[in-house]
């Protein structure tokens, strides 16, 4: 009983972290819309200044928003009763709308560069960002062949699912980083009379959803971080775990059902399942970040 | 044998690792003052432009490089044999040197924006900048305050000890996208006549320190955040692990020796340092990220 009143007050907290992550998300998107709109020269398709205005909008809504439902989607517990083919389509989902968004929002500010004559792909931002949407790409495509495709075998996956998480991680901090020097650069640009030293409004309030998107990555870090939060595994692959293990388990589960022919190698004997296991440990477990 | 040819080969991939990190932390330190040098003003204490390259120079090294040493130095095989509380000195020394550099590098910058009239604190790197520094030091002295003195009972250190982890992971990698965007706004202030988007050497040469730069972070959370480079358990607290566990044990060591008195009451069978483990489990493991 103890213990069920503590889980309940652990989901309590997840939902109040989720809840407060929604919400600073949510008001990212809608402070880069009133940068653009209140501020700045609106949305249009132009070539001009409004068609640039589609980054930060695109890159905000798609790149740091939706990617990070996308990362923290496994952890609703709600979610744990829908089967987990059906979480990885939504997984997978959600990261395609989140690459469509950010190649979208690369495409409007190349095409402004070049009705207005500026060089392309000159500022560090240009080439961390450029570097961070071709990763993110290979590791959507890289994340269908291997975990959502049927053709791989346990081990690849097993092997394969602490690099995803990591470099999945990684890529999305990258990202945010990469929009904190967007920010600043346009901010420098764009404020002239007064300048961004003088910190009109416009200064502070872009300011300030800098700190959100910061603030928004680290709740998102936060959750997909902590191990109790785990989607549990499912009951076939819990041959695999040790003896009296903890929930810790290996990444193992597969989109092929029953697929006893792959399986059965590791399911000699409880000992054959540790040493497996113990193979699985050294190539990093599910919960590496 | 083949476990141990396995562990050899895992040894050999984690010095590779630590080389290539050391190697681009190294080469970073080394751009940031061939920048200085040879592109800009040298260094010196002035409130002149030299005064200011103090700021880039001293963040790289201490900020970055040293925190990032710092985050690792558990993982390193060979002080495996060393005290935990040697170790933890060690941690503590690296961290407060770099928070020291961090210091005198905000306040080169500030005396150098007085003496030219320029406005402190404007800036979303500067925002960003002085939160990271604050939580910083923040977590450096609750650090102390928990795991280096010996006052802190053992549920509290393994209660804080995700969140420590999390806070030190979630705050180097604030501080490296503060440093993409310090090198942004001085690129684009400091380059006229090339400007910044003419691509002049300087611009291409700090282009790629940056990049490094995030070479560095991702490499530093890697080898931080995979669980069998950990430093391995001592004797005295594997009681705490649940039966048959894996090394994914909870970090409840303590640098008192010996106290018996704060651990008896978890040592009562088996059976209740299950459920103490259940307990730690749900506060965060130690391999959180």
């Amino acid at each position: 009983a103890a213990l069920g009143a503590r889980k309940m007050e652990d989901y309590g907290r997840f939902l109040a972290l989720l809840a407060s992550t929604l919400l600073v998300g949510f008001v990212s998107v809608i402070l880069s819309l009133v940068w653009v709109f209140h501020y700045r020269e609106g949305l249009s398709w132009d070539g001009g200044l409004g068609e640039f205005n589609w980054h930060p909008v695109l890159v905000i809504t798609g790149f740091v928003f939706i990617q990070g439902i996308a990362i923290i989607v496994y952890r609703l517990p709600w979610t744990w009763k829908c089967s987990k083919l059906l979480m990885k389509f939504i997984h997978a989902g959600l990261n395609t709308i989140a690459m469509i968004l950010a190649i979208v929002s690369m495409v409007a500010v190349f095409e402004y560069h070049n009705a207005k004559n500026i060089p392309n792909m000159y500022s560090l931002h240009s080439w961390i960002g450029l570097t961070a949407l071709i990763f993110y790409s290979l590791q959507l495509f890289l994340g269908f062949a291997v975990f959502l495709l049927p053709f791989a075998p346990v081990y690849l996956r097993a092997v394969l699912m602490p690099i995803h998480v990591y470099s999945g991680l990684t890529i999305f901090a990258t990202v945010i980083a990469t929009a904190l020097m967007g920010i600043t650069e346009k901010l420098i640009f764009s404020l002239r009379n007064p300048a961004y030293s003088a910190s009109p409004p416009e200064a502070t309030l872009v300011n300030c959803l800098g700190l959100l998107l910061v603030v928004f990555g680290s709740l998102i870090l936060w959750m997909a971080s902590r191990p109790h939060w785990k989607r549990p595994l499912e009951e076939s692959t819990k041959v695999l775990r040790p003896i009296g293990g903890t929930s810790e388990g290996t990444e193992v589960e597969s989109t092929m059902t029953n697929s006893n022919a792959d399986k059965s190698d590791l399911r000699v004997n409880a000992e054959a399942a540790r040493k497996q296991n113990l193979k699985f440990d050294e190539a990093g477990q599910r919960s590496t970040m």
